[in-house]
């Protein structure tokens, strides 16, 4: 079959691809917007200015990219499982580096302005969450790009893994709402309560990442967005409903 | 067969179901402490003490109790579904009540205060999460308590309210957790950075929470801990795994 007939939900789920895409990408614009304009722009100097790429690498990388490298396995469900493995592997390495330079940023504005570090629940939530990225990233690479564990033992991780990546993603939409609240409260904690536009932007931001989660929650959780069995890839890997049942891989 | 075999994974869920009653209940217990202990107690009278009423509330109503009862369909997954249904209901009445108590809480300390309503993020993901968790009991209680709904229509719902139970699980921790940044932040903004008790406390119970909406997560979603299937059910009602393939309920 070189032209497999359409699943179910095809037509919901190019729209809902579309939706994420674009309230994703608005919550990248809207956080360069608050960054860029409201709180001065960009720097590496130590300065507050240095501090705003914390946001707006976090944004992006820990949350846009993340989401986008998950969604590739629904995206490119009909094509060759190895390169959409790859996709996803390269995309979240991206994720990685931006959110260590947006770590970077924020511990070197600390350091020139003598904050203390690793007090609030942000940056507790936030440091989870890099430190567990970056122990999924590790070990999905060693699990399934590179043949280091045995069949059995992918198996048994590929759920966890799974499991773990829209954990991940939760908790970084999660350290950034966070991350909003104590911004504003440090920055515009006299005027907050008026509605000034600052506020409301930033909120809105935080909707928008909302939304952003349950979107690709939806469209990673629902059954007939899955990747379709292919019995040729199953007996080179193990395929995913099978695992999720409690069963054994089709194939060692 | 009245002494099915037991499935697989029963061991590690009772452990996993004993660990997040640990945890939600040490959530509710430290949110008792930082209230009761560091912010003056409880009252009813306008006064900061009614406002503490609020995180009492909404830790018991809108995470611990919300989370046990969407437990129950995992906990009770070998008794008669009808039993299970009424009890998924009842105690998703008593976090609306909490729920709504403790909205009443902080809108009358406001009131009193004569500060700004609904102008932060907390109080948008809270609000937000309160109407949509209000919609989903009513939906809920018309879809599958009362046949007020068609066979169909109650098929096509079950996987939205599955999903949309989750989201609202999340987005009330989350709410939680933007609600102990902005409380620590409006009362003890000067010492936090010194990891002064209240504010380590109040972090360690946001760290509970995410665990117990981990804990909530991998147990409601893994497939092995799903209610087995029930030919005699599935007569009368619709079955879970059938929906969220995308099929039709065995029996209209």
């Amino acid at each position: 079959m070189e032209d497999p007939a359409p699943r179910s939900g095809s037509s919901s789920f190019v729209w809902l691809v579309g939706a994420s895409q674009l309230v994703g990408l608005a919550s990248v614009v809207l956080t360069g917007v608050w960054m860029g304009h409201y709180r001065g722009g960009f720097a590496w100097d130590g300065s507050a200015q240095e501090f705003n790429l914390h946001p707006l690498c976090m944004v992006l990388g820990l949350v846009f990219l993340q989401g986008d490298a998950i969604l590739v396995y629904r995206i490119f469900r009909n094509e060759p499982k190895r390169n959409v493995k790859m996709l996803h592997g390269i995309i979240h390495l991206l994720a990685l580096i931006l959110s260590i330079i947006g770590f970077v940023a924020v511990f070197d504005f600390h350091r020139t302005a003598k904050i203390p570090n690793m007090y609030s629940l942000h940056s507790w939530c936030g440091m989870a969450t890099l430190i567990l990225f970056c122990v999924q990233w590790v070990m999905g690479l060693m699990f399934f790009l590179f043949p280091v564990a045995s069949s059995w033992l992918r198996a048994a991780y590929l759920p966890v893994h799974v499991f773990c990546g829209l954990v991940l993603l939760v908790m970084a939409i999660g350290s950034c709402l966070l991350g909003i609240t104590e911004k504003l409260l440090f920055s515009i904690m006299p005027t907050y309560s008026a509605f000034v536009s600052e506020g409301v932007l930033a909120n809105t931001l935080g909707i928008l990442l909302i939304c952003f989660g349950v979107l690709l929650g939806f469209l990673i959780t629902r059954e007939e967005y899955r990747r379709p069995p292919n019995p040729e890839e199953e007996a080179l890997s193990v395929h995913f409903k099978t695992l999720t049942e409690g069963g054994s891989p089709s194939s060692p």
